[in-house]
């Protein structure tokens, strides 16, 4: 199937008419009387929605449900929501599938490990933002990835998420064919995160392109995997030919971020930290503390980000 | 490039020799002076592998954490090992990504949802049965998924784990590249595991093809995600296909257990529970009592098939 299909020409319909509302771009969808967002363990038939989340305009997300607790933890100290020993309950308690957790407009989200993880757990927060009758929402991606030619440490804004093949396209395959969906994100709100980067200036923060790959190991053209079939010299020529390409970093989830956000009408944006240069090797080796303190650098610039977009309005 | 690289015929000579250990198909493992497996936050500089680890004979592998921890009490009960009261520490408490729980010769690991987030447990799993010497070692994945022509709550041992076009193959995309890899499973192990469920005979257990899959909504064409852009009647043919190339479950992972296990010389099973028959619908709604009883089928056929290989030894 060629690169625009239905699901992608009444995205685009849509998104010119109403920009500011979430689009499902499914017409199945409107006929279900009820929606059980069975991977959130939360049910229209169950839940007030509009209730819950009616004020949610950032949306953030990571892979560790851990890093999203002490997240929304730092947003409502940040924000100055409730008071400093408030505890924020987990709002998919029923499940450990993932977490969810608020704060004022503010909710985070764990995702997991890889594409088919986040994909399962957007499917389910798009169609509870459109449930909830949110507008103006923004899905940032807060990460970690393995960096090229940049020093530990550095905070990357995705500019273009791109293939294995250095392709700004994600390939789905729907009812057994391979579709090949835009991974385009809003421009205009990677410019503003990597303001907000030089504003902070606590760390190198750079914007660029970010290869979405389907495995850590022999998709990252890594040598320490339990499987390797390529020399060091294969590997090298690979990762140089990413790094001529554009490519700042690797990781596994923002081809999908992109993708979805783009046929759905939200403004998405992929903010993520290096844990080490790829061109220097394949094994995080930093300390445990080193980790966790490049860990809290998206952290830091997603909530000043967040924080003077509040102060604009 | 065409299936049979070098990593598989490597993996095809070795196991016919040594077929009873671990066989790692990567000339640059034997090299490293250190092996840090992030994701599970262990090491060889840090922890002695062969002495908490060296006597594991069965691995058992599933998506939740929490699934995983109830079943290693559940393994200890039934093999009586340690008290009725015991608490089995998370050996991988020093992070969230996976979790890892051992009672005598049963190792019990998480893997989250998809086959990028299984692929790098199995990465470091399999790196760790070798630093910790294991021999005749089986892994087995205990999972969730939705049948096609099967009343919920059915047992499916996979025979052969094919993808959406229901070709037994896996596409590995390595240095930009994709590779075709075999999902080939232990016919025997099938076989046992299958006679296991009739001798317990507490619910239908059958044997058939898995259908593996990288996305849950479009990519097993359900109609209920956020995005659909194909009608009820393309979905029930897409699905019908399947259900006559000999599908019986549809799920995210066993494609990975499959051609990591055949390349590494391990002998791997994957014996799902259905908790939906997707010829009746999309959304799982039934009660989470009764899925929680569906869920603890797979674990109880697995839990009889480990007690009779004991008793035999």
């Amino acid at each position: 199937m060629a690169p625009g299909g239905p699901a992608e020409k009444a995205a685009e319909g849509k998104q010119s008419s109403k920009e500011s509302s979430i689009h499902i771009p499914n017409p199945h969808f409107e006929k279900m009387k009820e929606d059980i967002l069975y991977h959130f363990a939360l049910g229209t038939g169950t839940h007030d929605f509009p209730a819950l989340f009616g004020d949610v305009k950032f949306v953030c997300i990571g892979g560790s449900p851990l890093r999203m607790k002490a997240f929304i933890s730092y947003v409502a100290e940040q924000l100055e929501i409730g008071s400093p020993s408030n505890d924020f309950p987990n709002i998919c308690a029923a499940t450990d599938r993932y977490a969810m957790y608020k704060a004022g407009p503010v909710l985070s989200v764990s995702h997991g490990i890889g594409m088919p993880s986040i994909a399962i757990m957007l499917h389910e927060l798009i169609k509870l933002l459109h449930h909830s009758k949110c507008s103006d929402v923004i899905i940032i991606r807060l990460g970690t990835s393995g960096g090229i030619g940049l020093e530990p440490g550095s905070v990357v804004v995705t500019r273009q998420s791109v293939n294995a093949t250095f392709k700004p396209q994600l390939e789905q395959v729907i009812l057994g064919k391979s579709v090949f969906r835009s991974t385009h994100l809003d421009e205009k709100l990677a410019e503003e995160l990597m303001e907000c980067g030089k504003e902070l200036d606590q760390f190198n923060t750079v914007v660029g392109n970010t290869m979405c790959t389907l495995d850590f190991y022999e998709g990252q053209a890594r040598l320490d995997g339990a499987i390797c079939s390529y020399s060091n010299e294969e590997k090298m020529k690979y990762l140089k030919a990413a790094h001529e390409a554009g490519v700042k970093n690797i990781e596994m989830e923002s081809s999908i971020v992109a993708a979805m956000c783009h046929l759905t009408g939200i403004k998405g944006a992929v903010v993520c930290v290096t844990l080490l240069n790829r061109l220097q090797g394949d094994q995080i080796t930093s300390s445990p503390e080193v980790l966790a303190e490049f860990e809290s650098r998206p952290q830091k610039l997603v909530v000043y980000f967040i924080k003077k977009r509040l102060k604009k309005k």
